[in-house]
């Protein structure tokens, strides 16, 4: 028997990290609620037929396939050699496979509404929150099977949901005490310094180098940009967008000099004062315009969202915009979208690192009883039904034994209180309540146990 | 393009039946933590290799693998046809497909304590709810995807975890208000039962045979026992048992005139009186002794338990039992354990079937704002973010609309409030708060709307 062990790329999430998971994803879910927003479920699997194609030939690849059932029986032998002749001839690979799991929320959402569109109350307000597959190379921070977490209302062009999403980011960060810059910007402010500089058509070539513009600097970027066939002339227009700096209103000032004479620079600009206007009447804005953000993903075409922690070295904790046409993939067109998420794994490692998980998060039974034989463990059980009834977690060790052994089991545990009943407290109708951490034991009559306070 | 669909046999979950299905998962995870179960995730994949042979020939066929990375590459002729020379000989499929989707908790719960004994703590609670995949014939109540909800304790003998998970049963579905019976036998007695019978080497047999009962009734077992080889002599000690009724007392009774002369069934006898006593500490016992229950999983080697709803006709919705090493398995021996299981899917049938499901759960948000202009749109917004901070969910209509249209949208999602402000009400500093499923109209002060009572 060969050591057991589980897929590269995957986790066991044993109690105290689900624990701590629980507590993000409880915050999160929480607040989308707050907002209107209603949960959706759907599954591992998809149709191979959904999710080829849509994440371009790099993302095809990294789709996990299922082998279509009885394929590794040798009786079958005709079937698995028709489906390999036909993905050696480079032809569709059914024959071996034609189901795959979600490699993203955002295409099983689309599926989901272009398949029930007819049905949906629009706009259709939607969290979802469950784990993705893709065969990346595994490395620190990147798993084979991780989380989204994701928000998306559709079949609305209201600048009101960009508010509220802003909002949900907002209030989501500061409940879980992570100091954040949400930073905002809009294709349409790109793409009007794509016409203003090399041509509508080099937007994305203009979008992608400058994504990186945080990561490898302005000359990088302008490197990048000479290879990608810009001339000088419309480098020096980008350069001047990128060295616009400032406060919102001042940003908002410069890029309307530069941009407004344009039809997408003038309404990407609008859109943004609209949203920090909005914002604005009920508290100081919790945005950031970055003009410098781009977000890689390509089907964005509005308002475009990215979240960074302060003070930790790790990349953005969330994202999102505004898109105009998901469902259109599935046949049904005209359902404009916006939706942000969030990165759950990195907000884990935040959290971890600025030591920001409430202490509560690692107590699981709040309460030992210990188990000092057959009529004592009786007693203990009946005094743990009553403190359970009262919703107080707890446990009575399994069987009579040694004091000590049955400390060690709390503290391993870190239940933070005992309670001791052994033949004298018995008689007198009391148990001894012991504080593990500051080591204070007390004597309760048993009838107020139920009325202790267990904190 | 072609009509988007899910894979045969998964489910999307809408918000309403995620809602519910939340509602039926949440009692009973909390009240796994009540007594002291903790949180355990395990990936949705697992290594062919430990998951193979586990589930006997049948299962194995039905395990979801995955196909290897690449493979639906014709560029990747060579390691292909390699690979599937080695299926077609009959030898080992790993050159196509290494990793499976897991196919129950229980399997992967064993290859984690495995994997990890020498950092747990002992005895091992843990609960796990997650879904798992089957590649059976889809039909009715039967899916290729669902959820298992288990708990077990591994590392303890002791009888004390029966009565427990007895306890879980009760007070999960009291909470969820399903009148139930708790069925408890054991296997110690089912062997006692071959032992006096046909011999223990056809314990199995004997098992396999009464698990029908409910099921095909008495003669069919005999029948079925004939064919299996038993002889009339021990048919009839069978039938016997088989006819043993009357209270739990009278059962205990029964039962000990009949077997205790064998140590099995002193011990499986004595081994029920304790946990039914165990019980009777706290409340009059809340499970039913069911000497013809028989469980068909075969790793069962003590108590055994089955939950059936009354006044429903569907399976049962949970089970369990003790057994002695599963993760000898996997070369860790000397771990025994027991545990429990619910039906969610069931559960989730019976309750709608009783109309069970508690009002709150059909709704999402709370209050819907009328939005009707832009100065009204952000009043609408400014009172909405105060409710929101008073943990009411709440959503501003997207956009200025008829009235028509807004109350449409209420309705449809079911929000049981609308708050109505419009030109006048700004003026007078008021709103209008109108309950839609009693048509009661409140004109509100829109200082005391944060005190509202919105139920």
């Amino acid at each position: 028997m060969s050591r057991p062990s589980i897929p590269q790329g995957t986790r066991d999430f044993g109690p105290e990290v689900v624990r701590k998971r629980s507590h993000i994803l409880n915050v999160i879910k929480n607040v989308f609620e707050l907002y209107g927003f209603q949960p959706l479920e759907t599954p591992a699997m998809e149709n191979l037929d959904t999710l080829m194609g849509k994440y371009g030939e790099e993302g095809d690849k990294l789709i996990f396939k299922i082998l279509n059932n009885g394929l590794d029986n040798p009786a079958k032998e005709k079937q698995v050699r028709e489906g390999f002749e036909k993905i050696l001839q480079g032809r569709n690979p059914k024959g071996i496979t034609e189901r795959a799991l979600k490699y993203d929320l955002t295409i099983p959402f689309a599926r989901y509404v272009a398949m029930n569109h007819g049905q949906l109350t629009f706009p259709f307000k939607r969290y979802q929150i469950q784990p993705v597959w893709r065969a990346d190379r595994p490395q620190k921070g990147r798993y084979r099977e991780f989380y989204q977490c994701d928000a998306d209302v559709v079949g609305s062009n209201s600048l009101l949901n960009e508010v509220e999403l802003a909002d949900i980011y907002t209030t989501v960060f500061e409940q879980l005490k992570i100091p954040v810059e949400i930073k905002i910007n809009s294709r349409k402010i790109l793409m009007a310094l794509a016409e203003l500089s090399a041509g509508a058509d080099r937007m994305m070539d203009i979008t992608v180098a400058i994504d990186k513009l945080d990561k490898v600097g302005l000359e990088k970027v302008k490197e990048d940009l000479v290879q990608r066939g810009l001339n000088l002339q419309a480098i020096s227009v980008i350069e001047n967008y990128l060295s616009i700096s400032g406060t919102n209103e001042e940003k908002i000032l410069k890029a309307k000099e530069l941009l407004s004479s344009t039809a997408a620079g003038k309404k990407g600009i609008e859109e943004l004062e609209t949203i920090l206007n909005y914002q604005l009447t009920t508290q100081p804005s919790s945005v950031t315009i970055d003009l410098t953000l781009a977000r890689g993903l390509n089907y964005y075409t509005g308002t475009i969202f990215e979240v960074k922690a302060k003070n930790v070295q790790i990349g953005s904790i969330g994202g999102g915009g505004r898109y105009d046409d998901l469902t259109s993939l599935f046949g049904v067109p005209n359902i404009p979208g916006v939706g942000i998420s969030f990165g759950v794994d990195r907000i884990y490692d935040v959290m971890e690192e600025l030591d920001l998980f409430p202490e509560d998060v690692y107590i699981g039974s709040q309460v030992l009883f210990f188990n000092l034989g057959e009529k004592e463990g009786k007693e203990a059980f009946r005094l743990a039904q009553q403190l359970r009834s009262r919703n107080i977690r707890c446990e009575i060790y399994h069987e009579p034994g040694k004091f000590d052994k049955q400390f060690k089991y709390a503290e391993k545990k870190k239940i933070p209180f005992v309670i001791i009943i052994g033949e004298e407290e018995i008689k007198e109708n009391i148990c001894k309540v012991k504080n593990i951490s500051t080591g204070e034991q007390k004597e309760i009559p048993v009838n107020e146990l139920a009325a202790f306070s267990f904190k």
